[in-house]
Parts: structure tokens; sequence; C-alpha cells
């Protein structure tokens, strides 16, 4: 299979689509050009939202400083190694007023930013189990000065791996897709 | 710029996110191979979950019939005119106790779905607003002869576009990512 080469080192659709895991464990400490960065955090800005309100914007932190002030708020191994990680905002202002797509839109945003991670051939995970409290939100919110009001479900650190991280189980995929009737 | 073949038709990653699109018009009446459907559905399968608890699965629905009784219950242009479609279902009882992350699974899934759909050639729409009733999700459930406690949030049909659709206006984007700080 041919591997072709976009920007610096990107990858076919499908293998990202299979290659993409969730990287629990620790990072290399090697800095990320801000060119990846950015391809991934637009990537993710890329990704549709509900009635196109775009309620999602991203603060990029490559400031070790400030990352760090974030891992004393409350952190994981892996972001408190990662060189560098981008976390994602909702502004709850630019929400439909009939239906709430603040999940779905943050989710199709982080899901491109996982996937373009990959291509680019860092690894990441969806880390949200710190930001359940809105407590710390609002610390994390307070750090990066960004509007109060803002939503801060998800941080992504990025970063290369110290180590392939395991993979995690799958279902067999015929116990999961059917065609035309469930369970078929 | 090189584009490669992975199976028939596959593409450069970052050229599939900059050319996914939400496609509201019509689909030509050309139907699918199932390797194709296989292909984005497994694509969706391979998405990260909550805990990966994989609550998510799928029912590709390439029976005319099927499709056609569906959207007599609820549709929109497109889906009636799709020669195939993904109806995306979560377990209730697969997602974890402590958390709901069923939005999170099945926006991920999805849009997983949507950069494949691209990646093959084809256009699709993240299409929820017909199945926001509860009683139109169970209607559904119901022809599909899934389990009447499953969620159907959300159906994709997929097709080649009867003449390109149009592009929702995008925010620039030096105004919703930033630098370690909001609004740097």
């Amino acid at each position: 299979m041919n591997i072709i080469v976009w920007g610096d080192c990107s990858m076919e659709f499908f293998d990202v689509i299979k290659k993409r895991y969730t990287h629990k464990e620790r990072f290399k400490a090697i800095s990320i050009p801000r060119s990846d960065l950015e391809a991934i955090a637009t990537a993710g800005l890329l990704a549709p939202s509900g009635g196109n309100t775009q309620s999602v914007s991203l603060i990029i932190i490559d400031d070790k400083n400030v990352l760090d002030r974030l891992c004393d708020i409350a952190s994981s191994d892996g972001l408190r190694s990662a060189p560098a990680a981008i976390a994602v905002l909702i502004n709850p202002d630019m929400l439909m007023k009939e239906t709430d797509y603040s999940k779905e839109d943050y989710s199709a945003a982080t899901e491109n930013m996982l996937l373009a991670a990959t291509a680019l051939g860092y690894a990441s995970v969806w880390l949200d189990y710190i930001l359940t409290d809105r407590s710390v939100q609002q610390a994390y919110l307070s750090v990066l000065e960004a509007p109060d009001n803002f939503l801060l479900p998800v941080i992504l650190p990025v970063g290369i791996p110290d180590g392939e991280g395991s993979r995690r189980k799958k279902i067999p995929i015929e116990k999961r897709m059917f065609y035309n009737i469930f369970g078929k």
C-alpha cells in the first residue's frame, strides 16, 4: 500500500481510522511543531455542528507553564507528560435555543482531532473525567483567561507515545452491524 | 498532490476532512456496493466510546422497501432519495451507570462515518431532527425489529449527490483557535 505525504507526514484515511487508539499512558518529552498542532485543531473546527452554530472554540496549549498550571488543578499521567494539549471549549451563547447540541458539537470536533493527531503520527486521548466537576472546568477557564460561562468538557493531550500504548478490546463487528433488520 | 487508492477509491486523511460537508439535498438513484457500506459502518464502530462500552450498533439499510417504510414515518428529501442509509442505535443497557456517554458515543461514531462516506466518494448528512420525537424513534425501531428500549438518535443517508450540495459558511478559524490564552 502506498502512504502519501500531505504537509509533513499524513496518512490514508482508513489507515488513520484503524490506527487511532486511546493513549492513556505517558508521552515523550518531544515538542510538537505549531504547524502540526494547527492542522489538528483545524480538523476539529471543520467538524459539523448542530445548526452550523460552530459553538466550539479551541485553545492550543504548548506553553509548559500554562499546561503545568492546569495539571496542578486536575490531571492525568498522560496530560502531565504531554508536550502540548488542546482544550475544547463551548460558547453557550452560540448554541441553538431549541436544542442543546453542545455534546454533539464537541464530540465531533474531538473525534476529528483524535484522528488528525493519528494522521500526523501522534497519539491522544479523549480526556474528560478530570473535567466532570464544573469547579475544575472553571479553574481551567480561569488559567486560560476564557469567559467563565464557557464549558470546557474535554482536553486532548497530544504527543509521541512513550512506548506503544495498549489497545482496548473490541466487540466483534458482526455483533454490532446488521443489514435492514436488527440482529441479521 | 498524490491521491492514493485504498480498497476502491479512498482518500488522504486531510483531504477527507476538508471535503466532508452536510449534504441536505437529493442523491442519485445509484446503488452502493455493500463493501463500501460496510467500510463506512466499520469506521463508525472503530470510534472510541465512553468507558469503551461500545454502546453503538448500526443497521445498514439498503433494502428500498425498508427505507421507504422508515420514510413513511418521518423523512427528509435527502433520505427519501438515498439508495442506502445507516441507522445509529444505542443500547442503553451497555452505557456506564455513573455517566451517560450516549451522545458522545453516537457522535464519534457518526463523525467517523460521515468522513468515511466522503473518503469513498459519497455524501451524507447527520440527520437527527426527524428523530427528536421518541415516538418516531420507536416506530423506526419497530420497522427495524430492534429492541424498543434502544435509542435511535441519528440516521445517515448515503449516496452520490445529485448535484454538488451547498457548503455552509464557516467562521474564520482565527476567531475559534487560540494559543495558551483565550483570544490570543
